[in-house]
């Protein structure tokens, strides 16, 4: 057996006290799997003393994570600190400026600097891991970076939000409009400090940077997502998409298209039955489709203390086992820049319409939406007391440069009482 | 960059052929992933000329199989005969022999031979991977002994049969019996050349002994598995679980108990809108519940060229990029011998019995199911025109020896007109 692994941990709120856990639960069997013994060499966080459930006496303890990136008995540093840049980037950087290993579940700070630690990793022949940035316990950087490393990849889809997918899931159980499930949710604790990162799409948007660019050989441009938030979404909306066999994902889509990368974070409808359709709460899904794979649905818990930490886990014991991989599945220089794509993008869309009640604005509407191309396949007016009239439209397919037209149109038309929705319908 | 990595294929069947067309078509992408290229040396199937849609004029030719295991030009033997022993197993031991790294779908080969084949492995050095062989395009073998290697393992669950779960989704979605959707699909070429490694459950048999040994550490134990196939599932047997909210599948099923280590591949009841109960036709869906981890749901095409070409490459793929990992996910010495469980399996059991219908006869058979210490749940005698009464019973959590017992006891009464059939219920 090898000389034992040794980690320093850098933050321990609940996916750190998880891997401390973990590691001292299953040290035998997780040895005996990885090859060598690992070990915890020294801990960081903002607070000694804190109750954590978990012994760290045996632990050396640096208050600057920096300083435990640099100390010489550690070989991985475990970065679980969170944010975009500050400690955590910092520790990273430390680490890998003297030649060490890293772990980290930061998808904010790889979606914005991931091409640069990237880069500077490889130069310094370190391997750079994060499998608990992405969907928590599902392993869906391993399925994509390794087990379909000789495919090509076709498309990548995922709800991995999983606080976005109870408030969804709650609205429809309860028929209770989005701010009281929104505040049923911060009650619960379920909310990030900034709320907009899980409603307005913003984490979710991270992890599905880091996929586009696994999958497609691609850099990370997280400024080439087009990300929209759950926080339009009304009861109608879900009442309307279940009626006709849908339900509202918060889904992320990334596709390569000939028109340049396309990249979607955004409430869309799904059908109610497919897998995508059937996920509540805060189960994560995603999908890996490839042109010689055909579709694979990885499922499971996309946050929490067990599934997170076993995934840091899982890439400890991969650099135990002495596994090198370029950080997204290929060299970083070898990356490519991508364009955002800008019409390709086709599908059918559900519209919401608030519309005055007056002769001829079903006509008007009718017209944008004809002169924008963009045809009809179901139309239907609600019942409704007020001088608002709401009606939803499902189109055949087309390019969300015409929806947007459409749109246009029909705000400039005057007939509409409310901004319009428009969501994507994702065909599965 | 590196060498190139030098592959000798062994088999020309439809994944053979399908791993040469992914080499030649994304040969670029694979070398920019593997980090070297990827290349073919030889390759050799029992015909030479036989049309396979690949072009194999650029590669040596060997007859045999061990010859080809044998070339110096080669570094990585790729078997995809197939078969428990013969030339496959000589191959392997072959490209063993002369420290070559190996890769196969043999799942038979694997479950009866294992033990045997990664310790020759291991002594020689050599890495032997084989993702394939077990759900096709699915990543289990990764997922379980690297994702999870940091967990314990509490169960491992899967349909890993598309033959047996087309011949059930079939039968429910006509109405028709068993045998005649079994000629369907044997008319289709969906069944092996013995039907009875599908419909008898050994081929997702062998893969379950493989999952089981990775999961919680012991030696493959193939012999010790409880295996029943779908040959006596009838049609009322589906029809009736349905009407209780239940589908059947060839569910495998590997859990350590106190008692010993208990391995089912046999017909379950699984609740009809759970992830399983939803798998139709020839789709698999592998289940790995880990302590940490909760259930982690990995569902895609079980077979196929695609799917199954792009798994053997994946493998190809890790070798390439200097990936070492032990067979079963340890050193195979370190692999404990397991005792298979007696009396631990505790579940719900549905039984469906065939009774003379005269005044008493349910009476004894509630008195066998209670002498066997049995607690019924439901009970249901559903219409008939016969002498013959067709009898539902769905029991509390019981074990299978009670079970059995209580079944000895109904047809020593003489109630029954017909082998009781008891299906266990699989609680999610």
């Amino acid at each position: 057996m090898s000389d034992p692994l040794r980690l320093g941990i850098a933050g321990l709120g609940t996916v750190g006290a998880g891997v401390v856990r973990i590691l001292q639960e299953n040290s035998t069997i997780i040895s005996r799997r990885a090859g060598r013994d690992i070990r915890i060499s020294a801990v960081s966080a903002r607070e000694r003393t804190k109750p954590r459930g978990i012994d760290i006496s045996g632990y050396a303890w640096e208050h600057d994570p920096v300083a435990l990136a640099l100390r010489s008995d550690v070989d991985v540093h475990i970065e679980l600190i969170g944010g975009e840049a500050g400690a955590a980037k910092d520790s990273v950087e430390a680490a890998i400026s003297t030649g060490k290993n890293v772990v980290t579940a930061n998808k904010a700070m790889l979606a914005v600097h991931g091409q640069k630690i990237a880069e500077l990793a490889e130069l310094a022949g370190c391997v750079l891991r994060f499998e608990a940035a992405v969907a928590g316990g599902i392993p869906v950087i391993k399925a994509l970076s390794e087990s379909m490393a000789a495919d090509r990849i076709i498309r990548v889809m995922g709800v991995m939000n999983g606080t976005c997918n109870y408030i969804l899931t709650r609205m429809e159980e309860t028929g209770l409009a989005y701010g009281e499930i929104f505040r049923e949710a911060e009650s619960l604790g379920y909310l990030e400090a900034d709320p907009n990162l899980d409603v307005g799409g913003i984490d979710a948007g991270h992890k599905l940077a880091l996929l586009t660019s696994i999958a497609f050989g691609t850099r990370v441009d997280f400024a080439g997502l087009e990300i929209e938030g759950i926080q339009k979404i009304t009861i109608e909306d879900i009442e309307q998409a279940r009626d006709m066999g849908f339900r509202i994902k918060l889904l992320g889509v990334a596709r390569m298209t000939d028109d340049g990368m396309e990249q979607r974070m955004q409430p869309c409808l799904v059908p109610a039955d497919s897998p995508i359709g059937q996920i509540k709460n805060a189960t994560n899904i995603v999908v890996l489709e490839g042109a010689a794979a055909g579709q694979i649905f990885l499922r499971g818990a996309g946050a929490g203390e067990g599934p997170t930490a076993m995934a840091v886990l899982g890439d400890v014991v991969d650099i135990a086992r002495g596994r090198r991989i370029s950080t997204f599945g290929q060299p970083a220089t070898s990356l490519q820049p991508s364009r955002p794509a800008q019409s390709a993008e086709v599908g059918p869309y559900y519209l919401r319409l608030l519309l005055e009640d007056r002769p001829g604005v079903l006509a008007t509407v009718a017209s944008a939406l004809g002169d924008a191309g963009v045809s009809i396949n179901r139309m239907r007016q609600y019942g409704h007391e007020s001088e608002a009239a709401p009606v939803i439209i499902v189109t055949h397919r087309t390019t969300r440069n015409r929806i947007n037209t459409a749109i246009e149109g029909i705000v400039g038309s005057g007939a509409s009482l409310s901004d319009p929705v428009a969501l994507r319908i994702e065909e599965l």
